[in-house]
């Protein structure tokens, strides 16, 4: 299987050129559109959330991985084995967090080049053609490498608003498993609570949980959170015991 | 085939997971991605919705239906045999259109469980799978059942606006074969007749047809009618002779 | 291959169906989702992408082409044969520049209708079964036809915004290899000179570059182009010798 987790958006003409090098170059193989609205450029965002949302694939799934303001500029391209799976993408930071949490990790810097190689777009022409070789068996020319470290300092967890889904609900860089249920978050002017699901608390009444991902979420009961409790992506997250 | 029919959004990470477990546990079956916009949490609009763009589907599509405001909570999880398709989701009322103008049904409520079940995204971790078991001819451990009946009364045919599509058309929940060709509808401000396309009315004139599923829609030949006639989701749709 | 080149939007209900279509029709073949954004009912900008983002595609790709304002009106069906790809849509002018730029070119056409045809809904109803119909190697009956000219002169190349992508770059109607390195583009008040790509101008500077589609796209390096230079979809492109 191969999964793309890029900023690309949809409806426009990017996922649709990477799908067609897949159609061609590895027919057959499933592709799963896992994530396309990446908060753009933001690649301490994407770190954060690739782990959480590549957990539980199989072994052997190919992740293509694009946030990539340097594409075309002097950014190498890189092949990351982390426990049993696979990641192609840039080597800007995008894997730096999934990397820190990996148990097994082999890095490579890809050396592999396509005959056409555009300056703007290496998720079609290098990274999705080296998926489709990795999904055949296939190992790409490449060298050993480490990943180059993000330049600022990124914490363990991220206490940081990174996404606003569709309902409106706030996706965090926080695990859930690391936080007491006692926690209360503030985010905004709110105090937030735990609580298991929506139906536990009253509607709209705005609490925190762990999502189906593992990651702490803000949410209101029957509104969105964004909303009603002023949330924006890039929003800091406070903890305290209540 | 394996059609999915939720308030999920696009580019967001909830409908690429069920694209992934169907790619592990039906591969080679076509999952087709009919409607992810239904109005969020609207279970009426979208149990209006439902039968006209699910109809024509051949006999033994399983459909994977989600509109889920109550996941986590009481609400059951259904199976619902009609005319020869399968029906897959929650026990809140969007069923229940559908079921009303069934020529055949059954129902049951799903007792299997996976060993995994978030509190959040039973579409995921319990729909998706009972779609896989049934499209490869396998019934989940079920019990008969009746569908909850929803609180409000719901009449036969919603005369409201349930969904403005991407160019601006109000699509409505009225089945248009029981309108006769000399109704006038009556949204926001405006009186509208019924023509059978765009190119009957001049440039600028909105009127009301029957749409390719069936459904009463509002449009402005070269204009958003959304814009144009300023109609909203939720609108109320009145009807009168001309 | 079949590929869809739409203004259907993603979400609703409109690309899902001819998806359902394909799975019947043309089970196993894979279906690309290329473009669903082309400006709305806009049948010039669309024919000005149309070649750019179909070239590369191997010999026997089947394009469904749908931007189609005047759909059940007296418009005619085309088959277009154009340098070993089949096209099959609306004859409106949407085929019109991709005729002119090709070197073999063979038209027809299309006779053949479904016993079911909506009167709004040829993408579904008559586009996707002769798609399905071509990669089978069955040619659906037609007629030798040749394209309805459009009204207006289109010129060689269209210097104009024709779309604004999810990261706020402006794709034009110009072929980069038209253009010289060191011709510059005033666009809004702003003049571009020519850049490679984005890690060659300082951050927040705009500058133009060949698309990795052969066009000509204004780009801000770590901005969006399309808010700082205040830049819309139809917007006039000037062109000066620096």
């Amino acid at each position: 299987m191969i999964v793309l987790f890029t900023d690309f958006g949809v409806g426009g003409p990017y996922v649709g050129q990477v799908h067609a090098v897949l159609a061609q170059q590895a027919p057959a193989v499933p592709v799963v559109d896992l994530f396309h609205e990446v908060p753009r450029y933001d690649i301490r965002a994407a770190a954060y959330l690739l782990p959480a949302y590549t957990r539980g694939f199989p072994p052997g799934t190919v992740f293509v991985c694009v946030v990539d303001p340097g594409v075309g500029g002097e950014r190498r391209a890189v092949l990351v084995q982390a426990d049993h799976r696979w990641y192609v993408g840039p080597d800007n930071g995008l894997f730096h967090v999934l990397a820190r949490r990996a148990r097994e990790l082999r890095c490579h810097e890809i050396r592999w080049r396509p005959a056409l190689l555009s300056a703007s777009f290496h998720g079609r022409d290098l990274f999705a053609p080296v998926a489709a070789q990795l999904v055949h068996g296939l190992m790409p020319d490449c060298a050993p490498a480490t990943l180059t470290p993000p330049l600022p300092d990124w914490p363990e967890d991220l206490p940081q608003v990174l996404y606003i889904d569709h309902f409106g609900n706030a996706i965090t860089g926080l695990r859930a498993e690391r936080l007491g249920r006692g926690i209360r978050l503030r985010v905004g002017g709110a105090g937030l609570a735990y609580a298991r699901t929506y139906s536990e608390v009253r509607a709209g009444q705005g609490f925190w949980y762990e999502n189906a991902n593992g990651l702490v979420e803000i949410a209101v009961n029957q509104a969105r959170a964004s909303d009603q409790l002023g949330i924006s992506v890039g929003d800091s997250i406070g903890m305290y015991d209540a």
